[in-house]
């Protein structure tokens, strides 16, 4: 099948996107948000396939690989709830084994799934294991905000542009292990192991932030997806792209650049903030780098940037 | 990997099992249970993957065969939300394919989807489509009640046992599409196209009823489910237990009873509730098939049946 992930979740969109009193939102966001009383609801899931999202072979050149596994399944789920705003706090989760599958994995996985889990605050109430032809792990989390929430399409003209952490490492990490280069702890961490920006999300939805995303697909990607549900332009200044010391030592500035730009899963945050709020945005974590006008399309050091993204369906 | 499904669900309840102020229950049931308010809400999720749930052969067999595969998906979680007493509401769909996936499938899985969610008045609120090694659809269903719940450690002895429908013939559907028997329509859509028991579920919760589940694994295996999460016994008479003519003239006297009895996925519901309210049950669809009393196990006219049932895990 050459479907695009992205077409079918257009079609997905079509098909079901209908009316119902308690649904915020639906398709077409980081998750879902339902309203129940006071109380802001994020539902979403993400799943890690064998082959798409990983390689099993990588095991023999990263210890623990199947607990880190289970600790990326989670993040990337919190991650999509972060973004929102919310609270991760519930999680059921959909394991598939298959006859390659040894118990020692699947226990490692478990582990992982559990640190993860300890570490954000959510309790995983419940969840399935079945076995399949291709191993697939699957995640499906509930999170909370009683403050509201923000969207994809909040941002202004006239707004900033804030960033956490730093991009284009998990690129990076991903590049050392398809090319069987030398493994750099940080950067294989990076991929293996991202960090939902749990506090960072909280924090700006509690100063009245409107508008965020998470870099799953990439920086330019997921600013293009603001631009584009926004009716706006994005302008961003490439020497304000935070970059880790460890990916330039690596690959050099111009390559870190790149996977910066390009590259996904790095799960730091993205969000939109009037002037006024620079200050108080910036002491909870984020730094900016460019500014919202009107227009549209994303703009890197004043050039066009077509959105370019990991997308699972295009064979690599 | 050899490990059963329920050891592996065992073992993910040690480790995630721990207290949290809203999680009213957690693994261990048809559905993990949240308060949110005045209101319950159920988590759960279940996945259909080839190999395991259904061959990809069949589709030659069974006209639509994608469309019910989509509907089947909804239903099973619907009713695992239908056996806690919810009304199921809110939904994510997680949809794998493979290389030899067709985009005819694809779309009419998702039609499947649409129908059976629109059906039961579910929302689609978002999903995932990702590709794999195997194809594997996974769905998260969350259902509400303002009205308490029901559990499987709700039985106590002197009670009757009342179920939905008749039992049998999912697994005569199976039966005839794994040998290639000549397709009756009704036992293999029973198969492909069970219905979740809403209707009844929320009726029996709203009499109070304190204990049901639904037969996924097998009446018998479920039965068990309810007495070892009770400690209580159960007994059943067989000639109580409701078969289909169709089940009968098919597959004659004798093995429609032990399709019933030890077959699955039924996705009919069981219940026990006081004799005082039999009138009343009954009226809402549900046969007494049996009794419950002190002591331990599952007897079905008066001898000892012990629990089997569908295990993925287990080599056919």
């Amino acid at each position: 099948m050459k479907l695009s992930e992205f077409e079918l979740i257009e079609r997905v969109k079509g098909l079901f996107g209908r009316e119902e009193d308690r649904v915020e939102l639906s398709v077409g966001d980081d998750a879902a948000v339902l309203r129940c009383g006071e109380l802001y609801q994020m539902l979403t899931c993400d799943a890690l396939t064998e082959g798409s999202h990983y390689l099993k072979r990588w095991k023999e050149r990263v210890e623990g690989f199947y607990r880190k596994l289970g600790k990326k399944l989670i993040n990337v789920n919190a991650s999509d709830v972060a973004s929102m705003g919310g609270e991760p706090r519930f999680s059921l989760i959909t394991a598939c084994f298959t006859k390659e599958s040894s118990e020692e994995e699947a226990q490692e996985f478990f582990r992982g799934v559990k640190e993860a889990a300890e570490e954000l605050g959510v309790a995983v109430v419940g969840g399935d294991t079945i076995k399949g032809k291709g191993e697939l792990f699957d995640c499906f989390m509930v999170g909370e905000s009683s403050e509201g929430y923000m969207v994809r399409g909040g941002a202004g003209p006239g707004e900033l542009v804030g960033i956490t952490g730093t991009v284009g490492d998990a690129r990076g990490g991903l590049e050392i292990l398809l090319k069987g280069m030398e493994v750099n702890d940080y950067l294989v961490n990076r991929f293996l192991c991202p960090t939902a920006r749990v506090k960072e999300g909280r924090g700006a939805v509690k100063l009245g932030v409107k508008c965020a995303t998470d870099v799953s697909d990439g920086l330019v990607f997921n600013l293009h997806t603001i631009a584009q549900s926004s009716k706006v332009a994005i302008e961003v200044e490439s020497e304000k792209i935070p970059l880790s010391k460890e990916l330039v030592r690596v690959f050099g500035k111009e390559r870190a650049l790149h996977f910066a730009l390009y590259g996904g899963e790095d799960y730091e945050l993205i969000i939109t903030f009037p002037e006024s709020l620079k200050g108080k945005v910036e002491r909870i974590g984020f730094k900016v780098i460019g500014r919202v006008r009107e227009g549209e399309g994303v703009f890197v050091d004043g050039k066009p940037a077509s959105p370019k993204g990991f997308d699972h369906f295009k064979e690599e």
